[in-house]
This record gives structure tokens, C-alpha cells and sequence, in this order.
């Protein structure tokens, strides 16, 4: 019957059919096939509240779908359900230059909102890697190599609209800059991965294109010299627009899939915005802090073709380090740790992974104390699969000891759920009595982040 | 009961005499006394929790009380009760400065913060004039000059320790720079002004002392023109540390209170931070947009003292006003807008301070376009105390007409609810829902921010 309410209200956009929900049911990462029981394709935010309605009135479970690209399973239906595609609520409603501000519907993407600013100077820094949808950026607070400078999408989210579990629409925030005028519900719901309410628009910060950006490359003889330097940075205070990790096995992916032409080395990828002047004063400091930590060999990207081309390599790291490992059953991971602690938990991280005999390239955010592991246990060992798995959970125990976090990045999803208690005790128990509190009947993305109910 | 359990609890540290009872019924701004029917003073979480539970046990009010200068009432005991003052609970915990943070207890002051770390070449920037409680500023989300460089308090907050209705502790965030994991309870106890817990410890991010740093104060022949210079510089992207506008009437008050010797024009104070050269950089991209604006007269405050004099002229800005207007009942008000509606929002609001007759200063952290009015009533003129009222209201209005909020940086306490409504909508009655999920009883600071119960 709720279906067809949903078939009334949206025609040809609300479908059953088996290969929407099948492609509804995957993600990028390791998780089992889950499909929903059907698919919808809202224009407007009215017809998001009228599906919640239909849906809520039935106790029928709805999942914001963004591009797909998480990788914690944020967008699966382990409870069934219908899965909200925003495909089609990807217009900029507004592009507000004099406020350095951009309004957009959640299914626009990272690239394409960049797309549209081209003209006006701005760009939008949240840099996550894949061309990520922005309400699925929002909901799961991502981030990525530009974070370091320009912060997470909580830090660049000013404003929200968003429909809750009983179908209001209720506004967050404002277009001033600031505000104090009661709780953070912008903040709440940026992070909260669909479970509290699904984001029909967003008001997101911009910022201006920088005057000058450089971007470089270079290697170190092992790991530990790498991330000294790393640390060496960030503690000098140094405004790095970007600094990433890649390890020598990801380095011989590059080379491989890229014709990167590196050498097999640890290294570092480094981007600096500024005045012309204030960009080579930086650069020149870090060319220090490298050369003191035993570094060097700089490749510099001064042109605009030769950045994209080194991120773009960054960027693809993890299908290059797949399509190296044809019969991987990959899984990914993130953690994040004080910056002091970084280097104990990427060479803890390294001698665990290098024991174990599976490959894993490790690479990240580390100017954020942020790191990834990409496992790749072989798909018909499992065996294999189980030690990746136990690779992983010490990799967020380590996380844990050294006074981190089980993810910076990717979010708990279904993924990480386990480590939800060990991280946040009680307060996992206010997350559940927010949630209650806001989606009672448990109907917005049930199975996800919350204790299981 | 309750009161013996307390007494038994913490000794002399507990009293019902008229005195404490008084001194913290008071506020700085224009409301009523409020007392509650007593104050604790604990020294540990432990103790907030046991008072908690004992108070919750006979829902008895719990107010938080840090330093004493919200301006919106917020430490006021409307409901009677307990009001916990963190005055005992002042201890830095620990510096962490190879991770940029501090560990404090609710009680320090922003000042005692800084003094302890002038050595580590570290400061914590949040800097709302006051010298606030850490405590007090995260729960009222507090700004200032600095925020247009630095953010707010919910910026520079990492994670917390908080003490819930029901008298259990948690703790939110990590150590780590960021976190995706879960609702950022962080970001909702920031700006929560005590009604959904007590705040007993906090994990602050520090900024590294910049290398140089420069201010200057500047003339104008009229408002238009300095709003102008400083929209002009925020959408030219230079990275202000402050930029901060003061009208002809405040520096008729510095000029009596502090001896300043300025024309009695509006004028911009503005301050940089980076390297020599960058902050010379800055310093002539910014004269250039001053020149353009027919800005001009720059006085230069080079050396740290006059910088310290500059800034302790601003932040006394209020107290001089007062002096020079004795018989005025102060209302104080703040509202942040857009920066592109920065202009229309100033000059509006300096015609109807003029056209009232009555003074009324207007300054602020324009470059976040936030702003201050300082009404001045005769305090023995009702008429004027309630024109001086609809003068704040239509401020209030104003700024939501133009796409921003009722405050800036002040709160909500007593004295803005009823705006919330207009400005919130439905999302104030989810704020009222999380309220009630995690204080059902309604103890924790009644009568402040949400709907009355």
C-alpha cells in the first residue's frame, strides 16, 4: 500500500525493479550485497517529505543514496526498505560570490559544484578523493586531503535543510558566518549518516582560489623519516594546503597503473596556497624540515596539468593498488591519531600488516594524524580475509590506545559499529537517546552508527 | 533534604547564605536579579556528578556559573535552585603542545590560559573581551575579535567531558585533530548554555604564536565608508586576525576613558598575523582597500604593548561607554548577518539608534559581520527603556530579514527566546525534543534558550 502511495506520488521515479535495487545494494568496500526493496528518485524537497510520510505511516525503513562511495556501508539496507536517490535534486540553487557561499541540493557533486564556481574565483575545498555526492559528504562528515587546511564538511557546512523521520522539513543555521543562537542542530546532522534525517539542501562555505598553489613530491629512505617530517611540519605550524603519506607499496601502484616512474620509497605529496611570496617562503621552510629528516628529491607540479595529474594519481591510489592485486578481497580502513602519536601508529600499523604476509599499502591524510590501510587478503582464502579483518581491528584498538579515533574519515556505518562502545562508552548511549528522541520508530537508516535495537 | 545531602557533600563549600545567593543572581546586562536558593563550589567531576544526581533526585534547578559576564542571563536562577560555581575547579590539566591542545577544567579563564602558556610559544585565540570562563564560552559558544582568523568555540573545542541530568559522565571527541565517528556531541554541549549537561573539562585547540604580528587602528569620514573597506577586505580573501569597526561614539568614550586622541570618526582597528613578510603583505593589500574606501590615517601599534593598549581600549569599549552615559540603564545587543547585507544591516541600525535620541554606540566583529549595539536609556526614563527594547527587537528583525541571526556570538539565555521562534522554526522544536531526551525533568538551567515548558 505504501508502495503505492510512493508509485502515485512519483511515477516512473519509484521502481522495484530487480536491477535498481541491486545496484542500490552495493557499495564500493568489503560489505555482502544488501539491496533495499525499492528505489525512489525525488525532484524536490516536498516530495522527500511526502515519501517520509508514506514511508513512517508504514514503519518502512528509508536510506539517503548519494554517489555510492562510501565505505563503511553507510547506503546498504540490511532492514530493506526504499533507498532515496538524490540523482535528481543536483541543481546549485545558488551561487552567493559577495558571501563566499554556495546553496546546492544534496545530490550535487563535489566536482561538479567546482565545475559551476570556476568563473567566480571560489572553490569548494572538501576533497574526500571520489567525486562524492555533497549530502553524502555532509552525512558522513568527510574530508580528506584538504582537510588539513581548510578543515571537514562540518568546518564548511553553514546551513541545512533537512526532512526528518515524521516528514517535517526544518532549516539549520543561517547565512551569517556564525551564529549563537541555540544548539548546533548543523552540526548534528552533518556526521550523522542518514540516521537523523535526510538532507534536502545545503548551504556549503567557499573559499577563494588561491594566487599562487604549488604542489610537490618527494621521497625518504623508510617510513619513519617520512612522518617525523610530517610531524616536524605540523608542529611548526605551517599552513600546508595538503600533506599525504603514501608508502613504497603504493608508490610501485603508481608506477605500475600511472607510469608514475618514482622510486620504490616512501613519500610524501605536499600543496602549498598563498601569495606567490607566501607560497615560496612555506615551501622553502618545508624543503627544510625534509632535508633535516634525511629526505629530498623534489618533483615540483607548477602547472595546473601537473597537480591534477599528481592528486589524480593520490586520488586513484586505491584502484591502482587493487588493479596490482586482481584477486584481493579488499578492505579498507582509517584511523585517526594525535599527531604525536602518528609515527608510532603508522610503523606499529606497518610491522603488523608486514608480518602478517597480506599486502596492504598504507597511505593518508597525516598532516590530520589520519591514515589508511588498504588490506588485500586473497578473495578464496578465508583465512586470509579473517587475519585482514583482525589487521584491521588492531589498527583501531592502536587507534583507541594512542587517544584517537576508530575513523577520521569513513564514518561507522555497518563497518565500524563494534568499536562504538570501546570509543565512546556512555556517550554512545546519548547518540541512542538522540536518536529515539528524533526518529522513534528506528525508520532512518536503521543499522547503522546506534547500538542495534 | 537535597540541601543536607549537598551539606554533607561538600562542607563549607556549599551555602544558602544571602550574600553567594545574591552575587550569583546577578548578571552584567540589563535583567533582573535571579537568585537561586544556593551555590556549591566543586573541585571534581565527581562531586558535579553527585550533585547532579542529588538535585535530579529532587528535580531541583542546577545552574552552571563560570565567570559571571554572559549578557543574556544565562547564569540566572529564574526557577530557583543550585547554581554549581566552577570558580574551584581551575586547573590547567595538562598542555599538550606537540598537539597543539590544552586540557582545562571548566573554571580557567581564556587570560589564566594564555599566562600559562606564554612559554610554549602557544595561545588559545578565542577571545570574547570578557575574561570569560573556558567553561562559560564553550557553553555560549562564544567568539570575538579573533573569530574571523580562528573560528568560534565550537571551532576550537576538540572534546569534552560532561556531566548529564541523570548525573552520568561522558566524554565526547578524541585527541585526534577530527573524527567521524557518530553524532558530534561536542558540537551540541558547544553552545548548549548548560541545559543539556555541565561541562567539566575541556580539550582546547591551541594556535601557534605567529611569527610577526601587526595592528593598526584607522579613520573614516563615515560609517559607509569603513563597512565598505571591510567587505571589500573579506571577499578580497586576506586572512584578517581582527578587523573590528567602532563608531564616532565609541571613540568619544575612549577618548574620554582612555585618553586615546582619536578624530571622532568611525574607524576600523584591524591586526595581522603570519610571517614578516606576510604580514606586510597583508598590511599594504589592506591599506590599498582603506585607500580605496578614502580610508586613511593609519596609526601603527607595532610593539606588544601597543597592541595590548589598542585591544584593552576595544574590549573596554563597553565599561567606557557606561562611564560616559551614568544614568543609563546598558542594553546590549549583538546581531550577525551576511557580509554583503553588512552594510544595509549598520546603517539602518545607526538611523534608528539617531532618530531615537537615544545613545547608542554600534561596534563589532564586522569582518564576521557581527555587530554590537549598546543602548543607553535613562534609567529613570520607562519610555526610553522600552524604546531602547524595540530598538534591539527591530535589530533583531532586521537580521533575520536579511538572511542572518538574532546573535552573533551573545546567546540566547532569557533575553533571546523570544526570537527563536521566528528564526528557528520547527528546528526549535527539535531542539526542545533533544532537550527532553536527555533532560526529561527539565533542571538543567530552566528558563533558558528552549521553548517554555
Amino acid at each position: 500500500m505504501a508502495f503505492e502511495a510512493l508509485h502515485a506520488l512519483l511515477g516512473t521515479r519509484f521502481t522495484t525493479g530487480a536491477s535498481e535495487r541491486a545496484l542500490h545494494g552495493r557499495s564500493e568496500a568489503h560489505f555482502a550485497d544488501m539491496p533495499p526493496d525499492a528505489v525512489a528518485y525525488p525532484e524536490t524537497t516536498a516530495e522527500v517529505a511526502q515519501i517520509m510520510r508514506i514511508c513512517a505511516d508504514q514503519r518502512i525503513p528509508v536510506i539517503g543514496w548519494g554517489a555510492g562511495t562510501s565505505l563503511e556501508g553507510h547506503a546498504l539496507a540490511p532492514h530493506g526498505g526504499v533507498t532515496v536517490d538524490f540523482a535528481r535534486m543536483n541543481r546549485v540553487l545558488d551561487i552567493a560570490a559577495e558571501d563566499m557561499l554556495a546553496i546546492v541540493q544534496p545530490g550535487v557533486t563535489r566536482e561538479a559544484l567546482n565545475t559551476e564556481l570556476r568563473a567566480t574565483g571560489l572553490f569548494f575545498p572538501v576533497d574526500p578523493g571520489a567525486n562524492a555526492s555533497l549530502g553524502g559528504m555532509a552525512s558522513t562528515r568527510a574530508s580528506g586531503t584538504t582537510a588539513v587546511r581548510y578543515g571537514t564538511m562540518r568546518a564548511n557546512t553553514l546551513a541545512l535543510e533537512v526532512v526528518l523521520a515524521d516528514g517535517r522539513t526544518i532549516r539549520t543555521g543561517a547565512r551569517a558566518p556564525k551564529s549563537s543562537t541555540g544548539y548546533d542542530l548543523t552540526g548534528l546532522f552533518v556526521g550523522a549518516e542518514g540516521t537523523l534525517g535526510l538532507i534536502t539542501e545545503l548551504t556549503l562555505r567557499l573559499q577563494g582560489q588561491p594566487e599562487a598553489v604549488s604542489a610537490a613530491i618527494c621521497a625518504f629512505d623508510d617510513m619513519h623519516s617520512a612522518v617525523e617530517a610530517v610531524i616536524n611540519t605540523i608542529q611548526s605550524g605551517l599552513a600546508m594546503a595538503r600533506i599525504e603519506f603514501v608508502d613504497a607499496a603504493n608508490i610501485r601502484s603508481f608506477n605500475a597503473h600511472a607510469q608514475a616512474g618514482l622510486a620504490e620509497k616512501p613519500h610524501l605529496l605536499v600543496e602549498f596556497h598563498g601569495s606567490p611570496s607566501g607560497v615560496r617562503e612555506q615551501a622553502q621552510a618545508f624543503g627544510q624540515i625534509v632535508a633535516d629528516a634525511g629526505g629530498g628529491a623534489f618533483q615540483w607540479a607548477d602547472t595546473a596539468e601537473d597537480r591534477a595529474r599528481l592528486w589524480k594519481m593520490r586520488h586513484n591510489a586505491y584502484y591502482a593498488a587493487i588493479a596490482q592485486h586482481p584477486g584481493a578481497h579488499p578492505i579498507t580502513t582509517d584511523i585517526c591519531v594525535p599527531i604525536s602519536r602518528l609515527a608510532e601508529a603508522v610503523e606499529e600499523t606497518a610491522r603488523d600488516i608486514a608480518a602478517s604476509g597480506i599486502p596492504g599499502p598504507i597511505l593518508g591524510h597525516v598532516g590530520d594524524g589520519n591514515f589508511h590501510a588498504l588490506l588485500l587478503p586473497d578473495r578464496n582464502d578465508p583465512d586470509q580475509i579473517a587475519r585482514a579483518q583482525d589487521l584491521a581491528s588492531a589498527m583501531a584498538e592502536r587507534a583507541l590506545r594512542l587517544g584517537g579515533t576508530v575513523s577520521g574519515e569513513h564514518g561507522i556505518g555497518m563497518g565500524k559499529r563494534k568499536y562504538m562502545q570501546a570509543e565512546h562508552g556512555a556517550a554512545w548511549d546519548v547518540m541512542g537517546a538522540l536518536k529515539s528522541a528524533l526518529d522513534p520508530q528506528n525508520i532512518l537508516n536503521p543499522g547503522k552508527l546506534l547500538r542495534a535495537q
